[in-house]
């Protein structure tokens, strides 16, 4: 399978959980048909603050995990469901979770970069004043072949994609929350430079813009293609981006502009 | 010293070595008061076809070399002197040689990463035909600091820029000449986010666009910043690009969003 039917989710986040869950229950039901792959935003049910992380989290097989685990089976979907916060022995991680057609969890990727930026005159954000990061860089097995998962500020590091490549991925997923300062910036530059580099597709997927809320997302969520384009992408607002994508465009890239094979790791040390 | 005057001087090459020699020469005669640093496009004295390199060819110290060498130290400039074909032990290279103020070489480097591409309906050529690779990352000392020293293909991978910025440039050097194919759609992406995932500046010299030479340079030599921003760019005709830069901002931006600090060396093994 190497044609992939993919729906990116940009929902505006809510203070209660139950709300979030239910939106995205509604929007799993106006899926195209034939959808194979669902992604959502990062942190999708819980507004982006710092002392929401330990106060939302919850652990793995508790409630929000086995909704979504649910959610996945009742739609016959893969689904990579955002980010959530985490909870475990006493941690708190900024987590993805991506389930398969049977609702079984394939996947678990935690946050490897925290976000902690003070940008003079624009966004200031301290992920570890209440998270941990996590220490694995994550690829996993799907019917269409290797998929590569990271979290927004993981972007931001050339080696984790280029490890992704390496490891096969020709498709890797990002739920991702940047911000008005960093988003008209870098967020296109980073998933087109990121795709282009390793001659794979890459999947961001933000909350819509809520400027009652505390911390203001970019939106802009996106597909960019082998050849560092932009396949599809929504504005700021709610909104389901999906696009069909032929994973065999990163083989036909890879062939006439052969940069993964031109590599000259033995320099690299 | 932290500010650092640029020039880029984006010529038209003639197939008459002396041709282009004597219209860099005055092209330097009308630098702007207190240039510092002047930056040559890729195989700026040899039109860019793979028979022309050996052809061409040249060793470290011959006449081409002599007269950089004195153009440098006539000016008072630091001179990265693009590149030209490097023959030596019967073997040819893209080399880029910098002189200082006193025209003494003070770097040489070699292509790394050769140009061999093939794209349908786009462009096709093979640097190998006739070149031999490099074998060496390249970062000098420099008045202004640690400067890289990369050209062309070599901006495509990643490392490269990565290893310079481990070693302390702020700057990095690009003699190079992008196509009609892959200019308009990976020059700007590359150069910024070269410049943007390693927070410093990055200067791209090329050759001016020359439709009745057999190779269709793209043009649109560029300076970018820290920020991933372009901060100054021609377009396909001949013309200086003159910019002063300030390499204090790699600090500035650095400081705010610390994505040298942040990184998981641990993790990308």
């Amino acid at each position: 399978m190497n044609r992939v039917n993919l729906a990116l989710l940009q929902m505006k986040v809510e203070s209660d959980v139950e709300a979030n869950l239910t939106k995205l229950a509604e929007r799993l039901g106006q899926l195209p048909q034939g959808t194979d792959l669902v992604v959502l935003p990062e942190m999708f049910v819980c507004p982006y603050e710092t002392p929401n992380f330990p106060r939302y989290a919850q652990t793995r097989g508790e409630a929000v995990w086995q909704r979504l685990s649910d959610l996945a089976r009742q739609h016959g979907i893969w689904l990579c469901a955002g980010s959530v916060p985490e909870l475990d022995g006493g941690k708190v991680y900024n987590t993805s979770y991506v389930f398969d057609r049977s609702g079984r969890e394939v996947a678990r990727h935690r946050k490897v970069h925290l976000f902690d930026v003070n940008v003079p005159g624009g966004i200031c954000f301290r992920e570890s004043d209440t998270l941990t990061p996590g220490d694995e860089i994550t690829v996993f097995d799907s019917e269409f072949g290797k998929i590569g998962l990271m979290i927004c500020f993981d972007i931001r590091f050339p080696e984790q994609t280029r490890i992704m490549a390496e490891r096969g991925a020709r498709l890797v997923l990002v739920p991702a929350a940047f911000n008005l300062t960093t988003g008209p910036a870098h967020w296109d530059l980073s998933f087109r430079a990121r795709a282009l580099d390793n001659q794979l597709f890459l999947a961001g997927c933000s909350p819509a813009r809520d400027l009652t809320a505390s911390y203001h997302a970019y939106g802009h969520s996106l597909i960019t293609g082998p050849w560092g384009d932009i396949r599809a992408q929504l504005d700021e607002t709610e909104g389901m981006l999906s696009a069909a994508i032929d994973l065999d465009d990163c083989e036909a890239i890879r062939q006439g502009l052969p940069l993964l094979r031109s590599r000259r790791p033995e320099l690299y040390r």
